[in-house]
């Protein structure tokens, strides 16, 4: 990879003239360069101010020799570490917020906006990052090398010079963008986590992270009493279990006096949990919100929770977590995905959202694309999330957004909060495909402001991470129409690209086992839990295809607001994008375009195919305006995302052929392999560089 | 494969009503059904007179009840084994010109042409396949399975009645078109071919053969009177060898009187010839025919040579052949290939066709896809061959097309004779593709009749090989609007569409390596003899592209008659499809399109693959109209073919950049790989079913 990257660097800087310095991408959305003189006049002498003061020395582009005061004393306006843009600088109530809004006078300046004037506070109180790292240094699900957190695998090693420098960087970069927390540890969490030994790495990333105002959470195990306490038992009423966790909690505190709290996944895919001994995931989750509470620690409880014998998957973490509302005590957040079945391509937003409505309930949402191409497929995820957050749940009433109905203004919950599971690792990279890093950035922008839109959210990105330092009007203008306007187009439809090419019209959940790149609607080894394989997500046969959640079906409609089950249950009044999720219809069934839904998933497959042809012309076209090195790297991605995306049109067209019994519609692109041979495929879809 | 096959029967059978009974191929363009009962009146009883009078019952669609009258007798008109159709049969001047008007007027009836009155004689003399079959049973370059002739890989097993059941098979099939000859064994000949183990199975085939009107030749080895016949020496102007030739000869006669004649590969890609003894072609070749002489055989000898030392490889048949021209006995035919280089996707005329007056000329076709696809793409041959014949050579003036100075008209030599290199083996289809059936039969009722066109031959291959049986007329206007058209079509596209995606605008040879299936523009491993590389062909650099074969260059221009050396001397007089056969042009040299030859060369690559989904799209299409069997294996194998022209463009355009440094056109599509993952990929090119 490396050699051809070389060589494509020496062959690009031939052809355009003059060459772009090549960029690696390790600075993000921070790159350096082109700072202007500047005073800063600031109250204190904070770490954060202190920051936020050499933030100030090393980016700004505003008057040169100007005065920036960072003052205190905001006012009731700003809330939190929110702030104030005053014509003279920033204003505050926390150190932090001075910070956050310097970040945002530079980002201001570096895409051109006005300065403006104004407060700015934050959507959500917690905006955390969850990684799914393991002690070991690897990463379940994760595209961009091994883990930051526990390099070289020993969560006892020494902490080196290079771990610190590492984890400030990536402090930086979160605060940036206004994330406040981070959990770095996976969910499926080994009860090691608590011991004295690993503590101790615990608590030099808290310290390197505190000053960017990012707090330190983690994954427990539920069963960590027994298993790293030698207790007989885990059951959550049990007193020396209780006492267990207490004093656990007590010594994490004693080290990390601002410690965030716990994340729980428990009675879900196998990991232990309260249901073991008997109780409730209420019964579990207040045991620790109870240790917890005296430390000011909050409780993140997992509500992906399903068991194989329900008929329907997606019923479930309501089915569970709804008798218990009004259950929890106040520092337990019931962390729910986006969806109802598990971060696929498209879902409609999980019924919880605005259902619960005495328990504070958080989104989770996932940044590393597991069910979206890996960092393989360059897809953006900020219009799913956008579409996500703007869902109306109808849960008090038309306008209960997902985004009301959790960030604690329609029910008032004590605590709000936002996860997304993060995709960084050590890729010089960062995430390891380029435009990656603009999901990292646009799950921060958002959790600080879910009204933000998707497009306005890729060209802030865009400008910050690729636009040319300097430049006069002219050039910029050129700029903004030869790469900002293409690039952030094919980013803007880079997601309804993907559910083209891989799950039309509500399909979900076809992957191949285990790694959930390529395709495998067929996959269905003997003696696999059925909810664990293609065919009981699609249902396709003879009669037609898709999960009837209907009323007469699994009746999964009946979860949602009385509005939206009405629409949901009825094939004609149910959105397209969401039609297999609800209704199992004829192949012949007609859709809105005329054509029958066999043609009309037949189109889908070859749209998405199309678009990303059309994502490479793009790409190569805007050439002269992109530094070889990230040029080379983002093409080359795109020729595989490319390929796979035929082979992912190819797979699902000929198996469900087989059921549908119709031909391929003829002015569409045939498949250009046989069935047999596709279901044969291993793509190689690891990415560890 | 044959998994696949069994499955998509079953589908598409579901699909299509009313199913086409499933078909195999094995009877090639001969299928059974439908006979109408038939009078036959003939003169004898010879062995191809039964013949006649058999395929007459079997296939009869004339006036039922009607009766046939054979006649010998056919006048002057009618030379050699040709006949002439009458109102009441067929007359001609021997038995096997009956069973050749015979197979004309079946093939009339089935072909709805008018049964029509009039001669017909063969323009060739000797129409013989060359099969390139090695006596342990595998075959070089045999893309339809292992040898018919030496099944089981024993020479000297013994033969069986299947051996005699596919020979007789193989004998009709051969007659049905008129092809009356065939090497049994490979041009890089065995020496043991002449033991008496091994001339016990030669004359066995012969036998079977004989009544089909199919005489036997073998490929010999310039040494075997040394390797076989132990002497010392294998000189052609050494009593002994000569001695030892005659004996062997004789005893080849013994045991078939009418045995055809020797073929030899001397001094040529390490075969051993006279050269080694200081002597010329054809001292070599005339020592052969002494010994042939008496028993009525002839030396084919092939003028495929060529030394690592020349400049030129294209230059030196030509070199090397036309100081003998005269010196050759009558009974010797030179056989020359196509092309000056070897069987490339396109070539110009070799110029020793036209030029060697004095000598009889053979060309050599190859019907086998060595450089075209293998059996994997869907080639039809004819158009290259229609093109290739009627060449004019200017080397009796004007008019004096290859197929006039091959076929004696044009310079009166005794023999006439053409030979291709079968594409026969074991495979059930014969040829592994079924369409590659077609340029069987085309290169037969070419070696017939020169001036058919490859339209008129495809529209009769199609019509034997796929009509349905029966029907009335709308039925069969259907089936020609619906089927004959388009898949008409596309066979007569199908050679320019191989040309686009492999080599355009006259680039030849930049295959990989030793398979000759896959792209290999960078194949060049240490210490290979640079004429066996491709960047001798292409000779791309920063400066252009191509091989400078003008005056300028290696003059091979110079040795085509003066019109053609000055059309093909000058780039703008130059044909586009031999531009860079020819020169060595720059990269933005405007072509007549008015665009440059780097974004031409792309245009091609592209228009390339375009033509070989458009191919997918046809063939399924006519699904209705095929039988499911033939239908599937079709049209997986253009699934590959697909595929395997996307890599051919990708791998050409990515590697040649490197040199034009100039984008492909943007309006094209992108490749879908990196040049280093291209230079890596093995394709599964075999084809042993």
């Amino acid at each position: 990879m490396r050699a051809i990257i070389g060589a494509l660097i020496v062959f690009n800087m031939v052809i355009m003239a003059p060459p772009v310095r090549g960029e690696s991408g390790r600075e993000l959305w921070l790159r350096a360069g082109g700072a202007d003189p500047v005073h800063v006049v600031a109250a204190g002498d904070s770490a954060a101010i202190e920051l936020a003061r050499g933030e100030l020395r090393r980016g700004w582009r505003g008057k040169a020799g100007a005065t920036v005061t960072l003052a205190l004393g905001a006012g009731a306006e700003v809330r939190g570490d929110g702030y104030r843009l005053t014509a003279s600088g920033v204003t505050a109530n926390t150190d932090l917020g001075l910070l956050y809004g310097v970040y945002d006078l530079l980002r201001r300046q570096r895409t051109g906006r006005p300065a403006g004037e104004g407060v700015s506070n934050p959507a959500y109180e917690r905006r955390i990052l969850n990684h799914w790292d393991n002690l070991d240094g690897s990463v379940e699900r994760g595209y961009g090398g091994r883990s930051i957190f526990w390099r070289g695998g020993g969560a006892a090693l020494a902490v080196t010079e290079r771990d610190r420098e590492l984890w400030a960087e990536y402090g930086r970069a979160n605060a940036s963008i206004g994330i406040n927390g981070t959990v770095i540890n996976n969910v499926n969490a080994a009860p090691e986590v608590l011991s004295d030994a690993c503590l101790g790495r615990v608590q030099a990333i808290a310290d390197v992270l505190r000053p960017y105002g990012i707090r330190v959470y983690l994954s427990v195990k539920f069963s960590s009493p027994a298993q790293l306490g030698k207790l007989p038992t885990s059951d959550p009423l049990d007193e020396r279990v209780v006492a267990w966790w207490r004093e656990r909690v007590a010594e994490v505190y004693r080290r990390i006096p601002d410690f965030g709290g716990l994340l729980v996944k428990a009675n879900s895919e196998g990991q232990p949990g309260p249901q073991d001994f008997g109780r409730t995931h209420a019964e579990g989750a207040n045991m620790l919100a109870d240790a917890l509470a005296p430390h000011g620690g909050i409780v993140m409880w997992r509500a992906f929770v399903y068991n194989p014998g329900d008929r329907d998957r997606a019923r479930q973490a309501y089915a569970e977590f709804m008798p218990l509302d009004g259950r929890f005590r106040p520092n337990v957040i019931v962390q729910v995905k986006n969806g109802p079945v598990d971060f696929q391509p498209r879902e409609p937003f999980n019924p919880l959202f605005g259902a619960m409505k005495k328990t504070a309930v958080m989104p989770e949402l996932q940044i590393t694309q597991e069910y979206l191409g890996h960092s393989i497929h360059l897809v953006f995820l900020g219009p799913m999330w956008e579409e996500f957050l703007r869902s109306d749940t109808y849960g008090a009433g038309p306008g209960s957004t997902v985004a009301r109905a959790t960030d604690g203004s329609l029910f008032g919950q004590e605590h709000s909060a936002i996860a997304g599971v993060a995709n960084i690792g050590l890729d010089h990279n960062w995430c390891g495909h380029h435009f990656a890093q603009a999901n990292w950035y646009a799950f921060g922008r958002l959790a600080w402001d879910h009204t933000l839109g998707s497009r306005e959210i890729a060209d802030e990105w865009l400008r910050l991470t690729f636009a040319p330092p300097g430049g006069n009007r002219a050039k910029r203008a050129q700029w903004e129409d030869e790469f900002l306007g293409p690039v952030r187009g094919m980013m803007l439809r880079s997601w309804e690209a993907a559910i083209d090419y891989m799950m039309p019209l509500g399909l979900h959940h076809i992957f191949a086992g285990v790694h959930h790149y390529g395709p495998g609607p067929w996959y269905a080894p003997e003696g696999m839990r059925p909810d664990w394989t293609p065919p009981y997500y699609h249902q396709a046969d003879a009669g037609g295809i898709g999960f009837d959640r209907t009323r007469r079906g699994s009746d999964a409609v009946s979860q949602y607001a009385g509005p939206l089950a009405a629409l949901f249950d009825d094939p004609e009044t149910c959105p397209e994008m969401y039609l297999l999720w609800f209704h199992h219809l004829p192949w012949n069934h007609k859709m809105k375009s005329g054509r029958t839904l066999w043609d009309e998933i037949a189109c889908r497959y070859q749209r998405g195919l199309d678009q990303v042809r059309e994502f490479q012309k793009v790409w190569d076209r805007v050439e002269p305006y992109v530094d070889a090195e990230r040029f080379a790297a983002v093409q080359s991605k795109l020729r595989r995302h490319c390929r796979d995306a035929q082979i992912w049109k190819d797979a699902c067209l000929l198996y469900f052929q087989q059921f549908s019994r119709m031909p391929i519609p003829y002015e569409l692109e045939r498949p250009v392999q046989d069935l047999e041979e596709l279901m044969k495929i291993e793509l190689p879809w690891l990415h560890h560089n």
